[in-house]
């Protein structure tokens, strides 16, 4: 029974699309709703992304920041404000023309992102170098106009935050930038165990309206990179076009510094795509809603219900943990919480109870280890830790195999033909050759990594001087 | 200077709705945006909705309820399934009708409430009784087209949060409809220090589409009611217009019965207009973002900023403490945080520090104590206790003497007309005399309570046999 419910789903190396929309339903983290493009965040993962949330919001909050909430609905005229920013986003966004049985004045769009709302409040709230730094947090929905979507990837609507940061100075507008991505960075890394490369995003791949765009790119199990968290620095561009001026101490009027950053719920498309196997998710134990299932195994002899409800209680003071005593057999659910990428499972049988002794099975690596039951705790709370390290190691080594060099055109077609992954190769800033890479290759600038290095002394495409490393990949 | 700031406010008694517009801005809640009806939540505001969420997630999670979240989108078709549930809502919703550049095939609404996502959801997802309950929430903002709007008491989007649950049967489903509203009674005494009346809503006013709607009813300073939080129990209208069914043990397949339940950021407009007073907001400690803030009197002598910021230190370990040693003068500060609502206020200065004392200050009664510091931290406590139960005392002695009864439909018009406050009066059940005191008394029923009393005998309208009594009253 463990084996047919496994085999529901597609091997990740026989297709990894349909892989991934196997373990999206399967694990029960999403439906698909009757809204085209738009998924429904299932109990399962709506919890992922609570204990991110909460990971994140103590963070932000450490570290100064409010939460608020802005409107929903934005003013055609309002999301026109700013020049590149209507342009990016005014041919992806929802109109809405009626409200109540009557055609709108002015159209509405639904929030693609609240720039503009939190530019029109700070220019109100902002007046002295008193009011500054304004560190502003919301976490909320947005929505896009996608044709194409997939669960957590890309989505009509999906929840994120979008922080929002006004400064007296350029330099601290700096420091905030790269002070969030840093906090992006430590959280794939430390909690989600996915490692990241940090970067700044080239010109043409940058956020519209922004002075420069930040990021952190992830490597997902077929080598195509996923951007998984970004931080802007506005400069003064958008202070200029709402009008944020403030009275500095040398009493002259000043445009104020801006900054936002934002994470998704695509967080979870990576954990999906950089841990999973073919048997289903695998989560890191950090943000596992549940990091311990245990199951009775004969649980219809005498004493193994209560033995497992006992383990069960004792080890909820070092772990979230769960007991199964449904009546489904130990095989299926074997299956099931391996579906759900538990990272550990308890087995406690009559003869596991005579030996004083429980049998701990790694999700990760299918290992098993059987302990004495006096040592429970200290084993299970050791267990998760090694597990956290290992996925993050492995994940760290995988990407580290498939991450290329190319000094010319043609070793980057090969790659883009012959090695899924990374390719680090110089450029030299011109749009011109990242275009034609795009158009001939394949690949996009996925970030100019602040850990530079040399790979040769031209750029990759047109043999000029280079200026920067670059990595490049195809991309979600 | 103190007093200039506070005179800023109306008055509470000379103007209610202008003095609760002013405590609303200048206690830095909430603010105008550029779409009309929909407000900022501001940091503060945001804060106090966070400490509400906090509180009722943790009851929702330990009756076992999920969290999720539904697309933000319902197509027309969708809403339409229900017949009473659409006419009760499409008068009021938002249409989106175009995405991206092009015309939408079929209108989308703007959730006014997620009824009709989480029946063609549950319809998928319950086949079986083993698959019952399914305990569902979800906390996101809901957009109703209003006409005349008021920060938190009626805005065009607000932040809430909807249960939607589906049960094996009749009893089960209001067993739950009953807990969720005992949870929000319990919230809103407990926590809030608002008494509420917990009954249950005639025909006329409960929910679109429900079998029976329970609420909780509180009153405001001004002797309007407020509806403070609804639980609905909709027997099996949704189950059969979605057609939710499953297969029971019997192997019989039959109807899910469900609920739903919600409360929304309307209760800080209830905070707001039950505590406060004519020098702003008045929070009762459980629920404040700030319990404590200590400020430096003297500031610029020696050892006085050392010694607060000391005492902070001692406070965080009992409460949630500020301490202010900016250059505003202390008088400023008295009135700012008197503004916020704040419970407590420590002061601290030279002439304390001698006397190894400190100066606590309730913002309820303005009584001034002085503590020796050796008890500081044991005194604060003790302090934010009997705030909080003061604050509850004082509120429920309120609407006690604001509650009146009335025989006849002249006393009934006697109390509309100078009673402000509930009037307990008989009733036949027929909608036709709701309707007539809706029009000649100017009252709406705002329920039929639990706690019943014999007032007359008689339909305070018509002079029939009654067969309920009712709380009539004004209402937000």
């Amino acid at each position: 029974m463990s084996k047919k419910f496994v085999q529901a789903i597609t091997a990740i190396d026989e297709d990894f699309a349909q892989w991934y929309t196997d373990v999206v339903k399967k694990a029960e983290l999403v439906d698909y709703s009757s809204v085209k493009g738009c998924m429904i965040v299932r109990p399962y993962g709506y919890a992922i992304w609570e204990n991110i949330q909460s990971y994140l919001d103590k963070k932000f909050k450490e570290t100064g920041h409010e939460n608020v909430y802005m409107p929903m609905l934005i003013p055609e005229s309002l999301l026109q404000r700013e020049k590149d920013h209507v342009e990016g986003f005014a041919p992806e966004v929802a109109w809405v023309t009626h409200g109540g049985n009557e055609k709108l004045a002015e159209r509405l769009v639904v929030r693609p992102t609240s720039e503009t709302l939190f530019c029109d409040h700070y220019s109100k709230i902002v007046q002295s170098y008193n009011d500054l730094p304004k560190k502003y947090n919301q976490w909320c929905s947005v929505v896009r106009w996608e044709k194409t979507t997939r669960p957590f990837l890309r989505t009509t609507e999906f929840l994120w935050q979008e922080g929002h940061t006004v400064h007296a100075t350029a330099e601290e507008a700096q420091e905030e930038t790269l002070l969030m991505l840093d906090t992006y960075a430590k959280m794939c890394e430390e909690f989600l165990a996915i490692p990241v490369i940090k970067g700044q995003k080239t010109e043409k791949e940058k956020f519209s309206g922004a002075h420069s765009t930040y990021t952190i790119e992830s490597l997902m199990h077929d080598g195509k990179a996923l951007q998984s968290g970004t931080s802007h620095n506005f400069g003064t561009g958008f202070a200029k076009a709402f009008d944020i001026k403030f009275a500095d101490k040398d009493s002259e009027m000043k445009y104020a510094h801006q900054t936002s950053w934002g994470v998704t719920t695509r967080l979870i498309g990576a954990i999906i795509m950089v841990h999973g196997d073919s048997s289903g998710l695998v989560l890191p134990p950090k943000v596992a809603p549940t990091q311990v299932v245990i199951i009775p195994i004969a649980a219809h002899k005498e004493g193994v219900i209560e033995k497992a409800n006992e383990l069960q209680a004792r080890l909820a003071t070092v772990a979230r943990v769960k007991c199964d005593t449904s009546d489904k057999t130990p095989g299926w659910k074997f299956s099931e919480y391996e579906m759900k990428g538990i990272p550990v499972r308890v087995e406690i049988g009559p003869k596991d109870i005579e030996n004083h002794q429980a049998v701990l099975v790694r999700r990760d690596t299918r290992e098993k280890i059987v302990v004495s039951l006096d040592e429970l705790e200290i084993k299970v709370a050791e267990l998760l830790e090694d597990i956290q390290r290992h996925l993050y190691e492995k994940a760290l080594a995988k990407r580290e195999a498939m991450t290329y060099t190319a000094k010319t055109m043609d070793e980057l077609k090969e790659n883009a033909q012959n090695r899924p992954g990374f390719t680090k190769a110089m450029w030299c800033m011109n749009q011109a050759c990242e275009d034609k890479i795009k158009e001939e290759v394949g690949f996009t600038s996925r970030c100019m990594p602040f850990a530079q290095e040399e790979i040769s002394q031209t750029c990759v495409c047109c043999g000029e001087k280079a200026k920067t490393m670059v990595y490049w990949a195809k991309a979600y």
